[in-house]
This record gives C-alpha cells, structure tokens and sequence, in this order.
C-alpha cells in the first residue's frame, strides 16, 4: 500500500517515470495532510475552557475529519488501481474494425472508471474544505495559521483531482456522458475555490491584524 | 526523523495536538511532492525523441528538483527543531523585570529562528515553481496535467510558508527586523503566486482544448 510507504519512499516513487502514483493519488494525499491540519487544530481547541461552547462541534468536527483522512488515503491507492486498466487499453491493438471497436469499448470503461476515482477525491476535498470553514470561526486562535495551511491543502487537492478528470473526460467517445461529468467537476471547482479563498482570506486577516 | 515515517503515520501525528509538525513542516512536505511530480514529468520526457531538443534543460532540470526535494524534506525536521525553543520560551518566568527581559530576548531569538525556516522553504517552493514553468514547455505532454498539479502544491507549500513566516514577525519585539522579512515575504508570495497562476492556466487550457 502507498500509504504504508514513507514519505521519503513516496516523494521519491512519485518523482520516477513510474505511471502511479501520479498527480491524482498525490492530491488524494495532500487532501488528507489538510485535513490531518484540521484535525489538529481541533485537537488542539478540545478542553480548552475559552471554546467550551464549541466542544460539541469540535467533537463533530474531529470525527468527520477522521472519516476523511481514511477516505482520502485509500483514494491515493484506488487512483492506481484504475491507471493500469487504462494504460493497458492504450496498447490494445486497433488493426482492424473489430479490434478498434473492442479497444474503445475497454477504453472508454477504464476511462469512466479512471475519472470516477478524482471525482470522489474532489467530493473528499469539499467536504474537508468545509470543515476548515468551521474551524477558522470554532477553533483555538493559536493554531490559525493552520487551519490556512490546512485549507490551502485542500484547494490543491480539489484543484489536482479536477485535472486528473479533465485529462480522462477529454478522450471519452460518449460525449454527452463526458459533459455532465465535466459540468459536475466545474461546479465543485467553482463552489470549492470561493470558499477556501474565502477562508484562507480571514486567515490571513487574522495573522496580519 | 519525520520524513521516514510512512505517511499514514505522518497524517495520524500531523492531526494529533502534538505541536510537530505543523503547518509549516507539512508546507515542506507538500512542496518536496510537487517538486516530486516535476521530476515524474521529467523522468518522462527523458530519452523521447519527440523531446530531443530539450533533453539537456530536462537533465539540469531534473539535478535541480532531486536537490530541491532533498532539501525540502529536510527542512520538515528543521521546522520541527526551531519549534522547540520557541515552545520553551513561552513558559520562561516574567515575574521580575529581569526575568521578563531574559525571557524577551530568548523569545526574540527563537522567533528569529522559528521565521528563517519557512522563509527557507518559500525560497525553495519558488524555485520549484520556476521548474514547473519549464516543463510546461519542454515536459511530455502526456504528462501536463502533473505539471499542473505539481505547480499548485508549490503555491500551496509557498503560501503556506508564508503564513508560517507572519505568525512569527507579529510577535516581534524589534519591529524593524519583522518588517524588513514581512517585506521579503511579500515580494516572494507575489511573485510566486503570479507564476504559478500563469503556468496553472497554461495546463488547464492546454487539458481543456
């Protein structure tokens, strides 16, 4: 398992020309190190008596939270398992009708598949991006630059996971199926940016005031 | 050290209210995995024909991103190393007026130190980024959406940095000295941010047409 790896032992595997991990199993794992920010900074505000009337989001907050982190983690393993489908589709012959017909049938499957695993990464990110709104109001003052940073993780992780849905909508024949998936990860995209750009700013506010 | 953690441990202390690491150590981390997917992108474009023409800017390419990776998973365990003093000097006596000024100029030290690093880091998340702005030009094609993804957790790890820097500087007593590096920091967070904008939209138009 990838997550068993490492850190070093993944920087250095993702830096090879080996095809997984690649940038969506990579977001997938900085989606979790935000919301792993998260979850310390709630951490850090439980039993604290000044944020006594937040203990039971915080709870909520923390468990949520936890919930994410292995979700996202196991995201980082399911994106390179939907990769070698895909890469083995590519080399399918296509030297006659019958066989290009096979290819793109196995094609446009892997590539269904191969998109579906960013988008659950994306849904992931939301949900944690989310959680960092929370936090920035309910969460222990000294440890806001985290909540930032945590925040910041989440957005790349979200925005990393689009492109890897782009690149695999781009190649599928049914178009019609490849636009509403694209119109779902524009909209998440959109909804996700403005808030965390929204939360980072109060961050940012808040350190420099 | 931290970096030989396997990430799933990295995540679980990263979330805990165990005070290292922190956002800033976890900026380094995301930084070292962009400058990761750099490297894939370059790996991949080595020895490609179709790339011929660029194959010595990717070998110089790739010697500065394995050195900036290494670098940057060092500076995950020096965040942690300059924490500690910094923690301890919270706790310093200030009963006496002579305690209090001991314990100012041990306490303006270590935010000295406890700045330098994420100063550090947003110099090498910097670099990064100027790597990425290459091979958006001269990286393989099939892998653009992870110079995509590498150039956002640059930004990520730079930003990130930033807030890092900040929290420190506002605690300082010599004034001139914070804003002579909250200027620095600026001008590092403008520049940078601009760049790495420009080559996200660069991919993203490139995945999108």
């Amino acid at each position: 398992m990838l997550i068993e790896k490492s850190c070093k032992e993944f920087i250095d595997i993702l830096a090879s020309a080996s095809p997984v991990p690649g940038g969506g199993g990579a977001s997938a794992l900085v989606g979790a190190l935000g919301t792993a920010l998260g979850s310390m900074v709630g951490n850090l505000t439980l039993g604290k008596k000044k944020y006594e009337c937040y203990q039971d989001d915080i709870k909520r907050i923390l468990e949520k939270a936890g919930i994410l982190q292995t979700e996202l983690s196991d995201l980082i393993a399911k994106d390179a398992e939907v990769f070698e489908p895909l890469s083995k589709a590519y080399g399918l012959p296509k030297n006659t009708e019958e066989e290009l017909a096979i290819r793109n049938e196995i094609m446009e499957k892997a590539l269904r598949d191969a998109s579906s695993v960013p988008l659950e990464i994306m849904k992931k990110a939301l949900e944690a991006i989310d959680l960092h709104e929370e936090l920035a109001v309910k969460g222990t003052k000294i440890a806001v630059s985290d909540v930032g940073v945590g925040v910041l993780f989440c957005k790349s992780a979200l925005m990393g996971a689009s492109l890897n849905v782009f690149i695999n909508t781009k190649l599928m024949k049914d178009r019609e199926y490849a636009l509403k998936i694209n119109q779902e990860t524009e909209k998440m995209l959109e909804a996700g940016i403005k808030k965390a750009d929204e939360i980072y700013a109060q961050v940012e506010a808040a350190i420099k005031s």
